[in-house]
């Protein structure tokens, strides 16, 4: 193993932000009381960084692909796999996987409830016995439970197309025959809607759901498939970087992304990818797994989940958590390390979702220049000697900042 | 129809410029006063654009598709369908665009002035009536007058093909023939040639050479095709951006351009594409026009036209005439809208020909983040937090800054 200078990337999601009237035409960045943070952009090099590309707005799972070096206009092929992966599914390239809800439908295949009463663990791990392993068309099911109602579907097989129309009607209504969007996915939305019609089979006469009508819930007979994707053929995080990295995330979805780009996956005690996470907890789990790995990406999910609320004031508390969690970081940094500080995205609190602005970013390590920014926010780090950065281009630039990068000639 | 935010991008032409001695190495911007584009600056957002890339010097043809959001070293295949658009002669693509010189020549075919003793309108339109609708080699010819001595002509058919050499000696000299560059164009060299050679069979005896030969002025007996151009496949501008959109220009081919890429021409009133122009006449077209759209493209020719005559002062006053426009834009400027001020290239005074400096750039719209830019000059400008842009990232940029972008991702 590797015993060379370490990296951490500490995304903290949606933190970025517009000019906010409320806050006298500051972000919620500038608006806020951020000691640690401003340390890093003092004695670090900053700058501003299109994600994705400029006024591209990214979703999250694409905004990491970059992030961890990948380009998502290649490599990304629809959230599915990466919800799979981040219940544990793992596929190989070819497979695909479908995000779905375990619903309740009556006799003629009519949704009643497209949550099947909320239905959660340990009801959901049961029915998923059901249905793990199934044989359908050829292809092989495999099926996990995910949060509360959802579930995840594996399909493999050779001849698979994920251009196949979803199962799931949205809405209170009949269940949707799966149809194929080109004529080489007939094989694979016949499977779908096999698939539908056994899990009906299978569920409606289960034991869970028989005492789940005794006790006047609503059983969960059908488990209905959306959202296909093919699991993406990436290169191996550690090939393409040279690091045995790992994952510190609260959120399942960037968990699976992490997983699907070939990062060991840490639990932080307390993390739970909402507004009540354990900041502490998740960088002493940072610090700690740097001690046997090269790189550790870190995701705090709290800032977006306020932004998408708009509310500008729990943003700012947010972020002055985030400061407390950056102190944690300052001070167990270990020797030699670089690390990054940047968001996916900006969420802005006035648009109330993700957009296209470039997120600050600051690089701190003991060797970086010092560019005489003296906050970590939008304007300030825009400022700084990093200019305008790409994200796709951070993973190459704090390896070559921890002396790791190979020379490209001679 | 979207009745979203809009979107205002304004153009002045060949604005940006380089240290200029006599200005105490000032740029024109940075000598001239400009209280309403220094309020731009302060409250918006600046940078520097490469409208096309660093170092490249742009054409206002590619320079404006750039801007539009369009590759130009991908779509653009010469000026001549742009100026045929300019005249309101639209073109299907396959189909080729020249402008020609209606041109004096005696019968061995020399030419005796290239401008045919400046013939304009009415003449001109009434010698095109009688060239308009030939059919030559199996091609149609569709021909139409410009400015002054000039002309359009658009060849469509099967098998048509740009590599052809003009007809047009560019000099007092004989008719050239039009050659093949590529053995497929010899079909459309021999239509141009025979164009060329119809042209003077009917004009060298049409009544109205006669009279102008009665009256001692030089006939017009021959039109001279030059710059041979497909017409590009552009993906209409409303399908690529998602915006109903309209252009305010003075000068034909900017018109041209914005109308082949889909735009729809707005004339204002007292609008010449001149130093005479009305600037305030062109903001309260724009005004009037976002009423009912979502995008609208402002030329101003004013600056480039004092640049290429290299004449700081009177580049300054020009600047000042802008300045005035941009308050109407400031006081009207619709609730949410986003506004753009940029050039489509410089035109340094001492140059007095385009260059391939970055031109500066201001965005403003309420939630702007303000990043201490107090000038809307080349210097001040390159020192906020845009950074250094690309001229085709602009559209997208501002279509995310009113909230219309797309997500990439989830």
């Amino acid at each position: 193993m590797d015993t060379g200078r370490k990296i951490i990337i500490v995304v903290m999601d949606g933190l970025g932000d517009r000019a906010v009237k409320e806050l006298g035409y500051r972000t919620p960045l500038q608006a806020a009381t951020k000691p640690n943070l401003d340390w890093f952009a003092r004695n670090g090099t900053s700058g501003c960084m299109d994600v994705i590309g400029p006024g591209i707005r990214p979703g999250s799972d694409t905004s990491h692909l970059a992030i961890l070096g990948y380009d998502p206009f290649t490599v990304y092929t629809g959230r599915g796999p990466f919800e799979a992966a981040g219940v544990g599914l793992m596929g190989k390239n070819g497979d695909i996987a479908f995000r779905c809800n375990f619903a309740t439908v009556d006799h003629k295949m009519d949704v009643l409830d497209r949550r099947a009463g909320r239905i959660k663990e340990p009801d959901t791990g049961e029915l998923v016995k059901a249905l793990d392993g199934l044989e359908v068309n050829g292809f092989e099911a495999v099926v996990k439970e995910a949060t509360e109602h959802r579930a995840v579907l594996l399909l493999s097989g050779s001849g698979l197309d994920p251009r196949v129309t979803d199962a799931d009607p949205h809405a209170v209504a009949k269940v949707q025959t799966s149809r194929p969007l080109v004529p080489e996915a007939k094989r694979t939305a016949d499977a779908v809607n096999e698939f539908v019609r056994r899990s009906y089979e299978i569920l409606d006469a289960h034991p869970v759901n028989v005492r789940r009508r005794m006790e006047g819930l609503l059983p969960a007979n059908v488990l209905l498939p959306r959202g296909a994707g093919t699991f993406p053929d990436l290169e191996p995080f550690r090939k393409k970087h040279g690091l045995a990295g790992s994952c510190v995330a609260g959120v399942s979805l960037i968990k699976g992304i992490c997983r699907v780009c070939g990062l060991d996956i840490v639990e932080a005690p307390g993390a739970t990818g909402g507004l009540d996470t354990d900041m502490a907890s998740k960088a002493n789990t940072a610090l700690r797994e740097l001690e046997r790995k090269d790189f550790v990406l870190m995701n705090v999910k709290a800032a977006d989940i306020v932004s998408h609320d708009g509310n500008a004031r729990r943003k700012i508390e947010v972020i002055e958590r985030l400061d407390s969690m950056a102190g944690i970081l300052k001070d167990g940094l270990p020797e030699g390390a670089a690390i990054a500080f940047c968001a996916d995205h900006c969420t802005p609190v006035t648009r109330m979702d993700h957009s296209g602005d470039p997120v600050p970013l600051t690089i701190y390590s003991e060797t970086s220049i010092k560019d005489g920014v003296k906050s970590y926010d939008e304007v300030s780090c825009a400022s700084g000697a990093l200019g305008r950065t790409r994200g796709k281009d951070l993973l190459p630039i704090m390896v070559d900042k921890v002396d790791r990068s190979k020379k490209f000639g001679a």
